[in-house]
């Protein structure tokens, strides 16, 4: 089957989007996410987004990962979409309202020539709750707690921002541990839902950097919900203030926090090819 | 810039082929390959190919590695060169001369309602003439050699399959080993242009399973040349037949020694999408 899609990126977490009318075939979805996102045998992204209407927002997001399963959110990948829907010219509105399986987000399109060069996503509340994110804790907040690797003690504390984030704080980074201790947390049994994994070095009250081990997608460039949750939960401990400049692999985001406790995030957004996408379901 | 661009993979080894007459820039190649090919901020693939236009043979293959070296052929990417060719009706032939910097090579298209499905290529003659290759061994053919990697030795034979190719038989393939040792061996100061790197485990005298480190690019599921210097260098030895099937992570290639010491490959080659590439040169 032929089906018409666009490659964009957002800080090196790249996406693979295409209308729902184009494919209107929801149980094919995850054999498609994983095809085409095969980085050998498909075109080759982090995920797959599908664009549909929506009765409570402007548009209804449907992600998947390459592994096939569903994903309620994706910061780096919403602004992919927002940037898609507004290039694309499905609406001429710049404040946009998008209904993902977390919610209602607000988006808003910094437009350059009629194409949108960034994107700001409201990425709402962190949720600390314990049974909503889900964890087994017996705080009333996952914060600050411990567990075990390979008998190495990690400092961690995990939130929802969308999907179940853990953060941990560590005076280097390197790429090693995120992929060896990554997947080892990832599916630890006090995640029932399995965790995104969030490793992070303060460098200053304005500026921290983050690696990220996504669930059911591995070691990525850059995750935006992943970068929210680590300064979302620096910002709670008190260890940076309100606006953070995040260096990924992928590239720089800001998040801030405001008044209201909502968190943005605003960065940059890619269209990198289009055309069509000979799928074979195998 | 805008490309017209389609991706093919054959045995999983994935390449991103354009028509020379849409970007008639030389000069660009080496960028527009690492831009292209580059996975997150790409649209992700092995290697570029350029198709020109030849005065000796049908069409001429320009090929560029993902780190924007040239090289000089690459067996997996000439089949999906030759499916580009026939299925968009470059030529209505089923047997060309393709020309590449390794010189001319025959290829025999199989084919199936119009499309080429599989494609057959006369890989020519290996050369053992080690001045040729180029690696620097006293004898008259690289065969049996022994080199040390950290301490451990390794009996290998070097020959030129259109670009340098190291096989090295084991009796246990590991993925580790291949990321640890190829490079390493890829650089060895005996080769004074690299090497790519073959690790071959044989099964029976009709069945050899490849893992390749190439030069350039690094580990990739499977690569033509390296697949055809492993059968060739075993079929010396008098370890295989004449006919051998090869394992490698991306699929299954047949090679066959003919009676006049021509070497072929047969294998598929597929294409996955078409479209635009948006091309900004940084």
């Amino acid at each position: 089957m032929d089906i018409l899609f666009q490659k964009l990126q957002g800080a090196g977490n790249d996406f693979i989007i295409i209308k729902y009318e184009d494919f209107p075939h929801d149980e094919l979805f995850p054999n498609l996410a994983q095809s085409v996102c095969n980085r050998n045998f498909g075109i080759g992204a982090d995920g797959l987004m599908v664009v549909k209407s929506s009765n409570v927002g402007d548009f209804f997001m449907l992600y998947f990962n390459s592994d096939g399963s569903k994903a309620k959110m994706c910061g780096n990948g919403l602004r992919c979409f927002t940037k898609y829907i507004y290039d694309n010219k499905l609406t001429d509105k710049r404040n946009l309202t998008i209904e993902t399986l977390a919610g209602l987000l607000d988006v808003e399109v910094k437009e350059n020539n009629g194409k949108a060069y960034k994107v700001k996503v409201n990425m709402g509340k962190m949720i600390f709750d314990p049974k909503q994110i889900p964890v087994a804790c017996l705080d009333d907040k996952c914060i600050n707690q411990t567990l075990e690797v390979d008998d190495v003690k990690f400092e961690f504390s995990t939130v929802l921002m969308g999907v179940p984030h853990t953060v941990i704080f560590l005076d280097e980074l390197d790429l090693d541990t995120v992929k060896k201790v990554g997947p080892i947390i990832e599916k630890n049994k006090i995640f029932p839902e399995n965790t995104n994994v969030n490793f992070a070095k303060i460098i200053s009250r304005n500026k921290i950097e983050v690696k990220t081990w996504e669930r059911g997608a591995g070691y990525t460039l850059a995750c935006g919900t992943g970068v929210t949750s680590v300064c979302g939960v620096a910002n709670f401990l008190d260890l940076v203030d309100n606006e953070v400049e995040v260096i990924t692999d992928g590239g720089k985001l800001v998040i801030t926090v405001e008044g209201n406790e909502d968190i943005y995030m605003e960065g940059p957004a890619q269209e990198i090819c289009k055309g069509v996408y000979f799928y074979v379901n195998n």
